[in-house]
């Protein structure tokens, strides 16, 4: 038996169970690049607008760029002073590094997205963080 | 042969089939509560200060109610009108509801890492969000 062999195959096996197990653990920090995009409506009290806006930013979820989406209107958690729920739209997407948000900031589903949609909102706030 | 339960056992195979199907495809909409805290500091130029409330907010991630954790400084990504890149730190957090966030804000070791950090900040402010 070549022995060389059977070691490096125990330790592809050793690898391969690691590799396995990270994405079991959700808590487990992977690189990745968060981008937050907060909505306010010119018309606040129009759920037709505020659904409009949701249905066009579901949309962008076809971009292969982003890894995560999710899309999110006002939680009904308790009122603290340091609580905003004074948005209509949450939008926060996971991309793999700064490289990936710039291709999707360019891309054209992205351009139509803004041209179709951003007669509907009135203020746009954007945080894009990278992991510490 | 008892029919009913031949029915039966394919049903659930079928829904076993669909339920591990969804962990491995990122971009699918899993119900979630995003919790996002945007943390500015007192002393902003301060690095020490802001490695401080980073390895304050990442001793938060032992508490279970958090399903997935992002703590963040701002990306370095293309400066725009939108962008707000003043902040120190993101704090990024997934519960699977509004209980587990509720937990969260009571839990002793958030309350110990408030009374141990809020010196060190200025101004806080949180987006909650459900999805839409």
């Amino acid at each position: 038996m070549d022995r060389r062999k059977f070691v490096t195959s125990t330790s592809l096996l050793t690898l391969g169970a690691s590799v396995n197990a990270f994405p079991m653990d959700e808590k487990k920090e992977k690189k990745v690049l968060v981008h937050h995009a907060i909505f306010w409506l010119k018309n606040p009290a129009s759920v037709e607008d505020r659904d409009k806006l949701v249905a066009g930013v579901k949309s962008l979820g076809k971009i292969e760029a982003i890894k995560k989406l999710h899309v999110g209107i006002p939680a009904s958690t308790e009122k603290r002073e340091v609580v905003d729920n004074s948005f209509a739209v949450s939008e926060i997407m996971f991309f793999d590094n700064e490289k990936d948000q710039k291709t999707y900031q360019d891309h054209p589903i992205h351009q139509q997205f803004i041209k179709d949609h951003s007669h509907l909102w009135e203020r746009v706030v954007v945080y894009d963080a990278i992991n510490a």
